[in-house]
């Protein structure tokens, strides 16, 4: 199936199709207008530790809906949905080492694991593009900007790069995307990227666009929060368990971003 | 000391009075432009399930700041408070009973209590009294509206009724506090008071203001979330031990309003 035609699915119809194994890759464009989420579960011996860690750190990651302990079900987001089986693709740490990238979790679930969903700021893209904002998504890279450190859990904040057309485009960028704290909310950095410790934008660490053309003089860096932090933050903290989402694959709920705006 | 001087007042001024015993009353009007917040404190065998509970329940229960177990200075709001002795009244339950009702708890302090700052609307006051908004505080009631339960929290939300002048000032007013959701954000409700199981406005059952005038056509009443529902969910809870401040008794933090604000 094309990832056009998945862009008219409803959430339902789409995380169907991922817990039948028949999409594994990236939900980039996948079910217009509805949020997407990161994921990051961790054991309950350390859920509050890790939650006090996400509300220190709103903008990297904001908490949008989180379980009861051995509950897969997410139940502001998507009651229906199940946690070890609609997402296309996971991360599985273990004691700060990745040891796996399975297409389900059905094999790792334990009845001590809070499930954190993280809004992703694939989900205001569709605002951006309703106010026909002109944006190319460059890549996701580690900054130099550390996250505030909680007990154990630390590290540097993970960004994602768009050039914005404009500086008209850019400013309405800032206040779509501070409507919505939900899904990282405004800018953490806008310009310089060595300001932010990113030698080269057309080098990502993280995740690079395929096709890269160099940035025009009328286009301006604007970077947000992203939450694959938590997965920086996994190899530092060495939890004896900690499962993410692959990157890119993310968890597709049942809200519609405009319904997560502020105002 | 009259309260208009104590407008004036920094936060730090104001929480250094309340620390020496010299101001035991309510805070309405102290440290202009600066956030209030309630207070509630819960041992950390509670603070994850409490947490998820302010977080199903943001509009009664915004969480701004939270504390490691055993410290007792919010590392955001206000790192040089004492979360013990700064806010000018307490009340500490006990199995879900009020055992007391002192100004400092030093003598409660335990090693494993997590401290919860939630935002009060008296903060976006400021931000009303700046627009020039006409309004009357009325008072605190105990609505028919459920928090979402978390485990052993559950029960009404309490809301603050204020009445606005015109129905252009209090579209004015959701706006405004809708950019504010640190402290409670935009309102619950609007208009009839009976559909949310008030069934006078003049007898508040929570708090009532002194000197109420009846309604005038040209007023419409406008509902928020308010930081006393902790006290109801404590009733019921039945913690051991969970303590908060006395209703309008707030701490002041050092952070301006404008600045919690979402854009």
């Amino acid at each position: 199936m094309e990832r056009t035609e998945l862009a008219k699915f409803k959430p339902e119809e789409f995380r169907s199709m991922v817990r039948r194994g028949e999409w594994t890759d990236t939900t980039g464009g996948i079910c217009a207008g509805y949020v997407q989420s990161n994921l990051a579960i961790v054991p309950k011996e350390y859920a509050f530790e890790f939650m006090l860690f996400c509300y220190r750190n709103p903008q990297p990651c904001p908490v949008i809906d989180l379980t009861e302990p051995g509950n897969p079900h997410p139940p502001l987001l998507a009651p229906e949905a199940d946690i070890r089986t609609d997402l296309p693709r996971y991360k599985v740490f273990k004691d700060g080492a990745l040891v796996d990238e399975p297409t389900d979790i059905k094999n790792y679930w334990r009845d001590d694991l809070v499930s954190f969903l993280l809004g992703c700021s694939y989900s205001f893209e569709w605002s951006l593009s309703a106010a026909r904002i002109e944006y190319r998504l460059i890549g996701v890279y580690t900054s130099n900007i550390q996250c505030l450190p909680v007990g154990r859990f630390a590290g540097p904040i993970a960004v994602t790069l768009r050039l914005i057309k404009g500086t008209a485009a850019a400013v309405r960028a800032v206040q779509i995307s501070s409507r919505m704290p939900a899904v990282h909310g405004k800018p953490l950095h806008i310009g310089n990227p060595e300001a932010i410790g990113i030698n080269d934008i057309y080098n990502a660490d993280l995740f690079h666009h395929p096709d890269v053309s160099p940035q025009t003089p009328d286009e301006i860096p604007v970077y947000w929060g992203c939450g694959i932090t938590p997965q920086l933050i996994a190899l530092q903290a060495k939890l004896p368990l900690m499962i993410t989402h692959w990157g890119g694959h993310m968890f597709v709920t049942d809200r519609q971003v405009e319904n997560l705006a502020i105002l």
